[in-house]
C-alpha cells in the first residue's frame, strides 16, 4: 500500500500516512490540532488547512468561498492524501492563542484562580498529615504496631479506619531502625512517623506512613475537566494555598467539540479507550507541568478531586458514557466512590485518592454541584440564580429552601460552531464588538490583539446585541438589508446577503468576518434555550424573576460577557445588572473547597442529593416557552422592561451594544 | 561441584544435590518430609533416616543409639552425602499416618466437624448475596445504574458502602442485554441481578454483580491455621451448612516444628518468604481439595476467615513475626484489616476477602479468640476455663464479668520433641497407655493400630500418671527402679536406667518405646508451666480452683486427653470431671461463626478487645508457681484431693492408668 510523507506547518511537524487516509487523520497522526469541532463527521467545516505543495483527493466545496478554494483551503476531515503533502493549519484553525494563555501567562492565572476562593472556616483536608511521636512499646503495653499507630490516628482523625496489608508489613520497619550487630542485626525503637489519611466514603484510610515529620509536604490537584479545556490547580493541603495553576484544552476535541459526538466516538472499537487515554494524558500533562514549576514531588500529591459535567468525568474514570445520550439518560455512576488516582493511570502518590465531585444527573454534572457550592447559594436566604453557558446550558434555581436544575440543549454557536465565522476565544478571535453611528460603525477586539479571524462567543453576543439595537435585524431576527445597505454583501454562491461585521481590508485579518441569516438563526436557537430553560424553573417553583435576588455566571465563559448586551439578546433575564456575578471557575473553585474540608465535602454529597432535575427533553411547555423566546429578546417584550427602553431610544443616535 | 542423586524410600522420589548440602537440605528439594520438627537446628534429633546404600559425612551419634548407628541410622541434619545415597525415611520419621487422616478418613472430619457447631441465632454472613429485579430507569426516575443498585443494596444491608470502580464500569452491561441491530447494537434493561455483598472494617462493599439470580452460590472457607495442623471447613453460605472438610499438616514444619523456630528461619535471606509461600501453599491445596470434593467452583468462594496463632496469622499474612519473639513481643497487627485474599496469594473470587480473626497477643492468638467466643464463656454468668495445650498453653479465664489470658512456653514435650521415644499423632504413635498389677503390666494403643514406634501427646501424659500412681516415678519424678526392676533396662552409653514401656520384642515394634529420667523431667515442666500459667490466672482474680465451673479444653489435642490421666500429673486442675468440656477444633468453630453472622464477627472483636493478657515472661510469682508446679501432682497436695486419694491407695492392687 502506497503511504505519502505529509508535513504541517507552521508547526513543522511531518507524519507518514497509508494512501486512503484523510487529512484529519493525518493531522492527529502527526499530533497537529487542526479545530475539527465536529470530530470528522462532516458537520462543522471548522477543520479548514491550506494545500502549499502537493495534491489530494475528495469533495472540498462545502463550507468553502470560491475565494477560499482558490487559495489552497479544503477540509482536512473530506480530502485523501494521493501524494506527499506540505499543509498550513491558517490561525483559524490553530490552538495556539489559547494554549498559550492556559498554561503560563498571568491572565489565565488570575482568572483561574477567581471565583469562590473562600477559605473554609478550619482547614481539615480530605487527605491529611498528622504527625506523632508514638512511646515505645513495654512489657506493660505490648499493642501492636498497627494498633498503636490505628489508636493515635483515630484521636487526631475519629471515626472508622482502615489501612492496606503493605503498609502493615512496612510498619515494623518504619518504626525502628535496623541496628547491625555483628553479624545478626538489632531492632531499635523510633516513633516518630508521619502518617497521611485520606477519607473513603465514610471511612478513614491510612495511605501511607513515613519516618520523620513530613507535615509539610502534603499536595493535592483540584481539577476540572471540561468538555474544551481542563485546568489543573496543585494546592498546598498543609496551609490550603494554591500553588501552581495550569490549563490546557482537552484533547478528546479532536474526536468532536461536543459530548454528544463524543460519545458516539465511544460506540467504536477502541473509541471509549483512546477518549479515557486522552483526557488521562492531559491530566498527566498538567500534573508534570505543575510539579515541575512548584518543585514538589509526584508522591507528595495524595489527591485529586475531579470536577466537569457528567459525560466527561465517565470518560476520565472509564466509565460508560453511552447511556448519557439515550432517552433516559442514565449515567453509570452519579457518585463514583473515591478510588486509587493510579487505577486511572494518574502518577500521583500510588495510593493516592481521586475524589469525584458527585453528580446531579446526566446533564447536570460535577462541576454544577461544585458551583451551587462555591456559590454559597444553598446557605442563603436569597433566592438565586445559577448559569453554566456552554454547548449545553445548565441552569439552578435555589436558596436555602429549596433547589432546582435542569440542562438546555443550547446548541455549540456560542462556542464558535454552526456559524460561518465561529470560532473559539484563540488567537484572533473577536471577543467584544461596539457599533456606533446610524450606518453603523463597527469597533472590535481580539482575544490577543491579532487581527481578527472570526468570532468567539462573547464577540457574537456583543454582535447580535449590537445589530438588534441598530435595526440590523428585526426582533424576529430577520436581517434589514435597508437599514445598512453598506455592510452587507452577497453570497458568491447563492446570492443571499451577508452582513459584514469586519471587512478584511479594513482590519488587515486574513477574511471578511461576516454573519450570515442562518448564523443569526442559530445564535438566537441558542439564546432561546438557555432562557427557556430558566424561564422553565423560575415557573416551576412559582417565584418572578423579579424576585431572583442573585444572578451566578459560572464557567470560563462567563467572566468575559458583558452583561447588557446579554440581556439585550434576551440570554440573560433582565434584572438590575448589580444583581449579576461572575463566579470565575465556580467548578475548580468548588473542587478546591471540598478538598480543604472534608465537611465541605460532605456537604457538597448534601447539595447534590437535594437537587431536584427537572428534564425538559419531554417537557411540551419547555418547548413552548423555547418558541417564545426565539425572538429578540422576547415575544413578550414586557418581560425586558430596559430592552425596550433602549429599542424604543434606538432611533435616535448611535447606542454603543454594551451600554 | 560435584552434584549427588539422592533417593527417597518408601515414596521412591529422587533429587540432585551439591556437594555440601546436608541431607535434610536434599529431602526438603525431593518434597520429603523427614520429621526435623527443629528446623534443621541440631536440636531435637528426629530427623532419623537410614543409609541403605552410599555414604556420608559429619558428625551423627547425637541422640542416637550404638545399635541404631550399626543400622544405619543418621540425622538428615547433620550429615552430607559424598556419593549418590539410597536413603529410607523409618516410620516414626513419616508424616503418613496422620495425613492420611487429615484429608480423607471420616474420623478426621468428625474431629473437624465437632465442637462449637452451634449455630447463630440468625444466618447473617459476613459475605451475603443478594437477588434484585430493579426497576428499569425512566424519565421520571433516571437515576444512575450504581446509585439505583447501591440504593436496593442499602435497603437489604444497611450502613455505608463501597464499591470499586470495575464493577461501575461493567454495571450498564450487567444490567442491560446488548441487542444488534443491522450495523449497530441497542441496550435492552434487565435489571435481575445478584449482588455479593462482604463487610470490610465497618463499611459494606459490593464485591461483584452478575447477572440472574445466583444467591445459591456463595461459599466461605474457614481456617484453622495451626503451628502443626492446617484445617479448611467449606461453608455454604446460603444455608450456613459446612460442606466439605479437609486438614494437613503445615508446610513450615520443614522450618521448624515451633513458632519460634520458624520466627527464626525468617530471619534468614528469603526466609520469611519461603514460609509466607508454604502456608498459602497449604492453604491453596486444601481449596483446590474441598472445591473438587464440593463440585464448587472457586470463583464462588468469596471469603476467608483465618483463625491461628499469632505468628501463623503473621506468616499467612506475610507480616513481620520478628518482634513477637523478643520482648516486648510485639505482634505487627492484632486486627489486620479485612484484605483481598488474592492479594496474598489464595485462588478465590478476585475480589474476595480474606478476615483475620483478631488476635489478644503475641501469645494468645485468633484461635483463642475464636475458642472463646465459640466456648460461650463471655456470656454466662458461670466462671470458665479454657485451656489450650500445646508448645505455648493458652489459658483464659473469665465470665460475663471479666477476661484474663496468659501464654506458658510450656516445651514442646507434648508434641513429641524433647522426648526420647516422643513423636507426634502419626502411624505407630501410641495414644493411651494403661498398666496393670503392681509389677507393672502394660497395655499401649496406637493412633493407627500398627505396632509401637514412639509415643504422642496423650501417650505421654497416661504413661507419666500410670508410672506416679505404680511408684514408678515419686511424686518429684525421679525413678524408683526398686518398683519394677523388671521393667528398667541401662543405657548402652552412660549406664543410666531407662523405663522401657513398651519391649520390641512383645510388640513387634521397630524399637523398644523407652522413657529416660530425663524425658520425665521434661514432661513435669511442660506440665508445670501450664499449670501454674492456670494457677497464675486464678490468682490474679482472686478466686479459688473450686468456683470454676466450667473447664474448656481447645485444639485438636483436646478432645483424645484422658481427663483423669491430665489431673494424676497435675496438668489440670483437680475439678469434678463433669465440669470438663472437650471443645474440639474451637478455632475453626468459632471461625465458622464469625463467618456466618457479621454480628458475631463484631462480638469477636469486643471479646479481644476485653481480654486483659498477662504477661508471664517477667512474673516472678510465675515463677515460684512454676517451681511448686514441678511435682507431681504439686508440692501442694491438698490442692488435688481426688490424687491424693488415688495415691494413698495406691499399695492396694492394680489402678488403671486412666481410672
Amino acid at each position: 500500500m502506497a503511504h505519502f510523507r505529509i508535513r504541517f506547518l507552521p508547526d513543522n511537524l511531518e507524519t507518514t500516512v497509508a494512501a486512503g487516509k484523510t487529512l484529519l487523520d493525518a493531522a492527529r497522526e502527526a499530533n497537529v490540532y487542526v479545530g475539527a469541532i465536529c470530530g470528522g463527521e462532516r458537520i462543522c467545516g471548522k477543520c479548514r488547512v491550506i494545500i502549499r505543495e502537493g495534491e489530494v483527493e475528495g469533495e472540498s466545496t462545502e463550507f468553502l468561498t470560491r475565494d477560499e478554494i482558490r487559495r489552497g483551503y479544503v477540509l482536512a476531515c473530506q480530502v485523501v492524501p494521493i501524494t506527499d503533502l506540505l499543509v498550513e493549519v491558517p490561525p483559524e484553525s490553530r490552538l495556539t492563542g489559547y494554549k498559550g494563555i492556559g498554561v503560563d501567562s498571568e491572565q489565565f492565572r488570575d482568572f483561574a484562580h477567581r471565583g469562590a476562593e473562600r477559605p473554609p472556616a478550619a482547614l481539615a483536608p480530605i487527605v491529611e498529615k498528622y504527625f506523632f511521636d508514638l512511646p515505645e512499646p513495654t512489657l506493660d503495653d505490648p499493642t501492636a504496631d498497627q494498633e498503636r499507630l490505628l489508636e493515635a490516628v483515630s484521636k487526631r482523625r475519629p471515626g472508622p479506619l482502615q489501612m492496606g496489608l503493605k503498609i502493615t508489613r512496612e510498619l515494623p520497619r518504619v518504626l525502628r531502625r535496623h541496628e547491625a550487630k555483628r553479624t545478626s542485626w538489632k531492632w531499635k525503637w523510633d516513633g516518630r512517623v508521619t502518617a497521611t489519611v485520606g477519607m473513603r466514603a465514610d471511612v478513614n484510610e491510612v495511605l501511607c506512613v513515613e519516618s520523620g515529620n513530613t507535615a509539610d509536604r502534603n499536595f493535592g490537584l483540584a481539577l476540572d475537566v471540561g468538555t474544551t479545556t481542563v485546568v489543573a490547580h496543585l494546592v498546598d493541603l498543609s496551609c490550603g494555598t494554591t500553588r501552581e495553576a495550569a490549563a490546557k484544552y482537552n484533547s478528546q476535541l479532536e474526536f468532536g467539540a461536543d459530548v454528544v459526538s463524543r460519545i458516539n466516538h465511544a460506540r467504536q472499537p477502541g473509541g471509549a479507550e483512546a477518549l479515557h487515554r486522552a483526557i488521562v494524558q492531559d491530566v498527566e500533562t498538567l500534573i508534570e507541568d505543575l510539579v515541575q514549576r512548584a518543585h514538589v514531588g509526584r508522591g507528595d500529591i495524595h489527591c485529586v478531586v475531579a470536577a466537569g459535567n457528567t459525560a466527561m468525568l465517565h470518560f476520565l474514570l472509564g466509565l460508560e458514557a453511552d447511556l448519557i445520550r439515550l432517552s433516559p439518560f442514565v449515567p453509570s455512576a452519579t457518585s463514583p466512590p473515591p478510588l486509587r488516582a493510579a487505577e486511572v493511570g494518574l502518577g500521583i502518590h500510588p495510593r493516592g485518592i481521586l475524589y469525584t465531585v458527585p453528580m446531579v444527573g446526566s446533564y447536570v454534572g460535577g462541576d454544577i454541584t461544585a458551583g451551587v457550592l462555591g456559590s454559597g447559594m444553598c446557605d442563603s436566604e436569597r433566592l438565586a440564580l445559577l448559569l453554566d453557558i456552554g454547548t449545553n446550558g445548565e441552569v439552578v434555581l435555589g436558596s436555602r429552601e429549596f433547589t432546582v436544575a435542569c440542562s438546555a440543549s443550547a446548541g455549540p454557536a456560542f462556542e464558535g460552531a454552526s456559524v460561518s465565522c465561529g470560532m473559539r476565544a484563540t488567537s484572533g478571535a473577536i471577543d467584544s464588538v461596539r457599533f456606533f453611528q446610524r450606518e453603523p460603525m463597527v469597533a472590535a477586539t481580539t482575544v490577543d490583539g491579532s487581527p481578527p479571524v472570526g468570532l468567539c462567543g462573547t464577540g457574537l453576543i456583543d454582535a447580535l446585541s449590537g445589530m438588534l439595537l441598530e435595526g440590523v435585524v428585526d426582533r424576529a431576527g430577520r436581517f434589514q438589508v435597508a437599514r445598512a445597505r453598506g455592510r452587507f454583501r452577497e453570497n458568491e454562491e447563492d446570492g443571499q446577503p451577508e452582513f459584514v461585521l469586519v471587512a478584511a481590508k479594513e482590519s488587515g485579518g486574513p477574511r471578511d468576518v461576516i454573519l450570515t441569516q442562518a448564523d443569526v438563526e442559530n445564535l438566537v436557537r441558542t439564546k432561546g434555550a438557555i432562557y427557556a430553560a430558566t424561564d422553565s424553573l423560575v415557573q416551576s417553583v412559582g417565584v418572578s424573576f423579579g424576585q431572583i435576588e442573585r444572578v451566578y455566571i459560572a464557567g470560563a465563559f462567563g467572566n468575559r460577557l458583558d452583561i447588557a448586551s446579554c440581556v439585550n439578546i434576551g440570554l440573560l433575564p433582565d434584572v438590575p445588572v448589580e444583581r449579576f456575578e461572575f463566579l470565575g471557575n465556580s467548578a475548580i473553585a468548588g473542587a478546591k473547597m471540598m478538598m480543604l474540608s472534608h465537611h465541605t465535602f460532605d456537604e457538597a454529597r448534601r447539595i447534590r442529593d437535594r437537587v431536584t432535575y427537572q428534564e425538559l427533553m419531554v417537557d411540551q411547555a419547555y418547548m413552548e416557552r423555547f418558541t417564545s423566546a426565539c425572538f429578540l429578546p422576547h415575544t413578550d417584550l414586557s418581560r425586558f422592561p430596559s430592552v425596550a427602553h433602549r429599542l424604543g431610544a434606538h432611533g435616535s443616535g448611535s447606542v454603543p451594544a454594551g451600554a
